[in-house]
């Protein structure tokens, strides 16, 4: 497996572009992309579980149901989301889009991110979708990863190849995400494209599984959207023989699949709003790996330790509170925990109880960008890592100010 | 009812006071608070579901385990979690104020609050438990309260008399808490005593129940501590008739130990790290209770609403976001949200839709320091409240630059 350049491109077969539609003030900001394959994909999807849902989940999760899809549209600047007619303008956003295709709006997927509660004018679909159909390419994935960003402040977009049986087949995904979502202007988004010949029921069992260790194991602060939602095609221009059960190619495929929405996911917690540092959080020597990763998650997501890992500061205490109010069945008195970066590493908590270092030293540690706390709970084999952000004065600026 | 002056003095029978023993460095800060009975009290407890917990916790639920209890310590500066020899530095605290006091040390409620990981020197206690036993006094709640205090800007302190079948009685209370806990110097702790005669097990019944509309329904950062109590103790000395069961006299009691502990809850609250504003979320037409609560518990929780109210930002799509994400069951299709102070009153969501309002006219309201956020779910009779604070720059500056 080797990662490549191209993003949702990569794989044989899709389109994708991006431009200004006009759903935003600001012409300079690509505010609606598309990805189309050149035949019909197997298609699958997650969504949020928050009960406030986008009217666009409720029409994408309808058009794939089926297994099958061909395209995905997306606007940013508007959420449609708690907003008059939702349903309606997202399903007459796929009519639009499947005129200027030539294809049935029930093989499009469409989501939306932006503002909540504002009506979601037709006017720069009607205008826009036209125009950017014409100027989908094999080579478009980037304008279409710049057109779905929000307050990101990096484009995310990944891909990976790698055999099946021989035949080469490629993965890629684009992302948005700056916020574990901003309910404002952010939702997290991932579009994920792939040749591989697959059915639609193991696209979405492979989908399901992976979500698991990979865009659910982000935290930003803690408030879920709700638009998320992760799609992926699978147009089976590889031409590898059709994945329809559990065995060798599946799990090959799996892999490859991990590491792009791994690679999305570190990207999306490395640029939450406002971060200076991306916290990674290992976990092992739990009860079980389910165990484990809720035990990661909490680290990662406690503000406190968030605010010190701000101020490179080495409270492991904020480390062994965060694991203590997981919510999964453990004991908590023999816990080691190591934090790491480029700049070298120092074991700072042992059994649970404080081990002598030089606070100096571990300070110089954490000012790194990239910091790794590894946990042991010394009383399994399950394991998990998740990934987060620090907490700054920005995030405070960007979600204060925001509408200002 | 009425509000009265004396804290956890106003009950007859209670003497309190603090001083500054040595647990910091800095001599014009108190850190040691002792209360004490005249009379054998029924003693009752609430303690942190964190799996991490501090070594008093153990030695106070033992101590209290037959119901009654006589005297409570604290100290401020050193949390005695994660650290060496917890439990006997906590058991010997105990046995110093007992001979001080001339108690039994099994008599004797003990609880810590400060750093974690590091021993807990026994030596301020040595010195200090004799001079505080010396200067305890029927008016020293205040110097008490001072002397559990970490980043608490103001002392919390409030007591309330009533009448039980014609007997005057008080109920008191002293807290500190201003992170829900920050574990390096926060922990919520809340010591409360009355002048009622009721038996342990009601009195645990009362306090139980009282917590879930109190202390449980405030939060600042969604951390909970290592070391959070509540300590009730009743001394009998108002001489009412022994409440044993259900009935008037323990509604009554039950009715101002509300008062009480929902006082101090709101000032907790407020004076969450970095506040600058209460944020009081009221929730009616929920399907139960217990779901409102949540509810309540989920909009005053959510980072992108605190940071928004920081902003005077009237952003309700962040309300209904919080609410969508609650763990409970619901449907988010009829959500009304208004927003409320002193300066006036906005309504900006109905149905789960937008209503038009004026975004400077709710931004001047949102400006007060006292926010109400009040949601009807309009689905059943259900109501809840809870109490948090705006997420700010000093909340960031307190927590990431706090041990420097």
């Amino acid at each position: 497996m080797e990662f490549v350049k191209g993003g949702v491109c990569a794989p044989a077969g899709f389109k994708a572009g991006g431009i200004y539609a006009g759903f935003r003030n600001n012409p300079a900001k690509k505010d609606l992309a598309m990805i189309v394959s050149d035949r019909k994909a197997s298609a699958a999807g997650v969504y949020t579980q928050n009960k406030v849902k986008g009217a666009p989940i409720e029409v994408t999760r309808r058009h794939i149901e089926d297994g099958y899809a061909s395209a995905l549209i997306c606007n940013s600047g508007n959420a449609n989301t708690c907003a008059p007619n939702g349903v309606s303008v997202a399903e007459r956003t796929c009519e639009l889009a499947a005129s200027a295709l030539g294809l049935d709006a029930s093989d499009i997927a469409v989501c939306s991110t932006g503002v909540i509660g504002q009506e979601l004018d037709l006017a720069p679909f009607e205008a826009g979708i036209p125009v950017l159909a014409g100027t989908l390419s094999y080579d478009g994935s980037s304008e279409a990863a710049a057109a779905i960003m929000t307050t990101d402040t990096v484009m995310k977009e990944t891909a990976v190849s790698f055999d099946i049986e021989g035949t080469r087949c490629t993965i890629g995904g684009i992302s948005k995400g700056s916020g574990m979502i901003n309910p404002n202007m952010a939702t997290m988004l991932g579009f994920i494209t792939t040749d591989v010949n697959i059915s639609p029921q193991m696209l979405q069992k492979a989908l399901s599984a992976d979500i698991v260790t990979s865009f659910n194991q982000i935290c930003v602060d803690g408030d879920t959207s709700t638009n998320d939602t992760v799609i992926i095609l699978a147009n089976g221009m590889a031409q590898n023989d059709e994945i329809t059960s559990e065995g060798e190619a599946y799990h090959t495929f799996c892999e490859a699949l991990s590491a792009v929405t791994t690679y999305l996911a570190k990207k999306m917690a490395a640029d939450g709003e406002g971060a200076t540092k991306l916290i990674e959080c290992t976990v092992k020597g739990a009860p079980d790996d389910e165990t484990a990763r809720k035990i990661a998650k909490s680290v990662i997501s406690s503000n406190l330790l968030k605010a010190a890992i701000f101020g490179s500061d080495a409270n492991w205490g904020r480390v062994l509170c965060a694991i203590g109010y997981t919510d999964a069945v453990f004991t908590a008195d023999s816990i080691d925990v190591e934090m790491k970066s480029a700049k070298g590493s120092v074991r700072v908590c042992e059994g649970s109880r404080h081990r002598e270092y030089s606070e100096d030293e571990a300070s110089e540690i954490l000012k790194a960008s990239g910091i790794l706390i590894d946990v042991n709970m010394n009383q399994g084999t399950g394991c998990g890592t998740a990934w987060g952000c620090d907490l700054t004065y920005d995030y405070v600026k960007i979600n204060g100010d925001y509408r200002s």
